[in-house]
């Protein structure tokens, strides 16, 4: 008997609360909903502990429903806000963990109701009065410089409001998000705290329930007054690292510890109700902001056997260009040339290294040296996904180009580190 | 005193083999040369063990000549054959490994001397019987695929008459030419290992030595005939690791274990005089290579703020098209049509991760689907630039879009992982 015959025989449907009697044991949980890639001999049960699993439906030997599922409706009306706990504003923006709540339609794609994000989650509301809103719900690599201000300006609106701001974000471009973030948050008075998950929440192993409880628990009492990311840390099904937001880059395309903290310590973990904090975040301050961006910025990927073509490409038109070099900032010596040009009509070059991990140097080698001497900025040991965003704030807040050389190798958000830390 | 000094007094000069008493202890070994970025008062000593040490001029008691430095010539003459030791050609493409021996000059350019290269290592002389040869003197971030192919062509001359064959390379695009190399000899009758260093010899710590040591030791011994990149595991002083040609990549700027294994298991290890293979390498088979590529493809690496502009500027007059994806293999769902356009153009699109470690899936997710029925290849767990390198080859090989589509899903030379394996 497949899913679909099987509730249908039953008379449930997903979302129902039910106890289900296995030839191993007794479950009680919420009844998921099936979605293209799901096993169809499996019934997928939430537990109480947020995590999911999967039952054959041949081993089942009964089933009792014991409460019908809430609609939407009924679940924004029951929660009462108490006013012991802080206010955390919950601001949806798309991505697996936002398909979290899509058991009510059983489909995979992005929450659309405010309620539905955090209501499947009774625990959040122990930790902090919750207020969700979606404000979009797009897929994270479509997400652009205008939903980044858009984001800021949510951000900022619920600062206003008293409330500490968690952001649920697809991972795919969430590091860039976070860095953009940073940057148009120069100064606030609490954590922003951006959060998604690797699986949706209709798949056993999902962290979108670990991921987002930890992100709210930072969120409502960490002592600090900067943009980071909180995601699983490690295989461990209790813990989250705490990101910097500057830093942080996505390092696995499935693992639930995908997210790192590259070339800087971690900021702190949340383990259970256990909230640390490392100390190489912002401190709390008064909440200063300015989202302009220059848009005509790009991120160039040099590689061996690129065209001339395709390298002056990326020049034409732009303001500025941040090179993901290789080893410690190099591209092809013959474009040196070529970057020098742009650089005299105006455009600001800084260099980074596709190695990801270390800092960059150009004083060691002919090439580097002749890249500086052509006036490329250094890139230090910051993220070109970081430096890419970074040179989009600058050139936009700087008067001219010794400013942005200045602005761009000085750690404004905890995007260079002060030493080699790892 | 400065070194310039210190030695004029002496009577020295670079090369010398010399004991020097110190306030600390006896040290013998070569004096080595100072070059723009070295200490003045200063002197760089190289051990007989190969590693270098630096000592304060102002703490040295004395000075006794061993040995006046040998010039080329007399070191060329100096090493007779030994015919129960295998035959290794080191073939120098140049690199900062290549920098070793440049203490005739003091500067850190490249080696011009075949002799140069390996003379400074009587140990090698005691694994096999050294061939060295300069290819040519270049910067690695100036290599291409006209400089690959000469390579092959080199190498294939020297399998030819029977020997190993180690090319010392920069670390910078080693990993591309290592891809390169294992597309083009499909069948290889001994092991041809690239071997660089991350710190040119001159310097304490630098790696060369070990580096070189091992590299020779693995080509004159191990059983698989493949293409690999052996250079210094952790931060072991005496051990180095063997990684595929096609799974490696440069992880960090500086660090001497800066290569890594990605998606797959390291492939073995030198440890002293021992040699292991882990068992993920090509075994030895008749000399089979073609060295063939297709020029005109191009990496894309995607990010969010990307214009359409520059997304199709990779496309114009290209054969193929490999994208560096955010997560499990997107792109802007706005440039599906794009892609799809070029590749009823007879363009071929390969889709990787910039995440670097993982499996691509485009199955999950909305844009993923949309690629995959625009024609978009499935990069599965290769590496962008490993990817980029073998569409090349591929391009250069393939008689039609279904042949290139099984061809790049379709492990040819390890680049793909049968499984997950990390």
């Amino acid at each position: 008997m497949n899913y679909e015959e099987f509730l249908k025989q039953k008379g449930l449907e997903p979302g129902d609360v039910v106890k289900i009697d296995t030839i191993t044991g007794t479950v009680q949980g919420i009844l998921m909903p099936h979605h293209e890639f799901s096993d169809e001999g499996v019934l997928v049960v939430k537990l109480k502990n947020g995590y999911n699993i999967g039952l054959a439906i041949e081993k089942i030997k009964g089933v009792e429903l014991v409460q019908k599922r809430k609609t939407v409706r009924e679940e924004e009306g029951s929660v009462e806000r108490s006013p012991e706990l802080p206010d955390v504003a919950v601001v949806g923006t798309g991505g697996t963990i936002a398909s979290y709540v899509d058991y009510h339609t059983g489909a995979v794609h992005p929450a659309k109701s405010p309620g539905e994000l955090v209501k499947a989650m009774p625990e959040l509301f122990r930790v902090a009065n919750i207020h969700p809103e979606i404000l979009f719900s797009v897929l994270s690599e479509d997400m652009d410089v205008k939903m980044w201000q858009q984001i800021a300006e949510k951000v900022a609106e619920k600062l206003r409001n008293g409330m500490g701001v968690v952001i649920t974000h697809g991972t795919d471009t969430m590091g860039y998000t976070a860095a953009a973030l940073a940057f148009m948050f120069t100064s606030l008075p609490c954590p922003v705290v951006l959060v998604g998950s690797q699986r949706s929440s209709d798949r056993p192993s999902s962290d979108a329930h670990l991921n987002l409880l930890s992100a709210v628990r930072f969120a409502a009492s960490a002592d600090v007054g900067d943009v980071c990311v909180v995601m699983h840390e490690g295989t461990s099904d209790n813990r989250c690292a705490v990101h910097p937001g500057t830093k942080v880059r996505k390092m696995h395309t499935t693992r639930r510890d995908a997210f790192r903290t590259v070339n800087a310590r971690e900021a702190g973990y949340v383990d259970g109700e256990k909230v640390v904090v490392n100390g190489n975040l912002r401190k709390p301050g008064p909440l200063r902001y300015d989202t302009r961006m220059e848009e005509r910025v790009n991120l160039l990927y040099y590689y061996p056997g690129m065209s001339e073509r395709l390298f002056r490409a990326h020049f034409e038109g732009a303001k500025g260009v941040v090179i993901a070099g290789t080893g410690l900032g190099h591209v092809n010596s013959r474009f040196v040339p070529v970057v020098r040009d742009y650089i005299r009509q105006g455009c600001a070059v800084v260099m980074t290294s596709q190695c990801i991990h270390g800092t960059v140097n150009m004083n060691v080698y002919s090439t580097g040296r002749e890249l500086i001497r052509a006036g490329v900025i250094d890139g230090k040991d910051m993220l070109a996904e970081t430096a890419y965003v970074k040179l989009m704030w600058v050139l936009a807040h700087a008067g001219n180009q010794d400013e942005v050389k200045t602005l761009m190798e000085t750690s404004i958000a905890g995007e260079i580190s002060a030493r080699r830390e790892v």
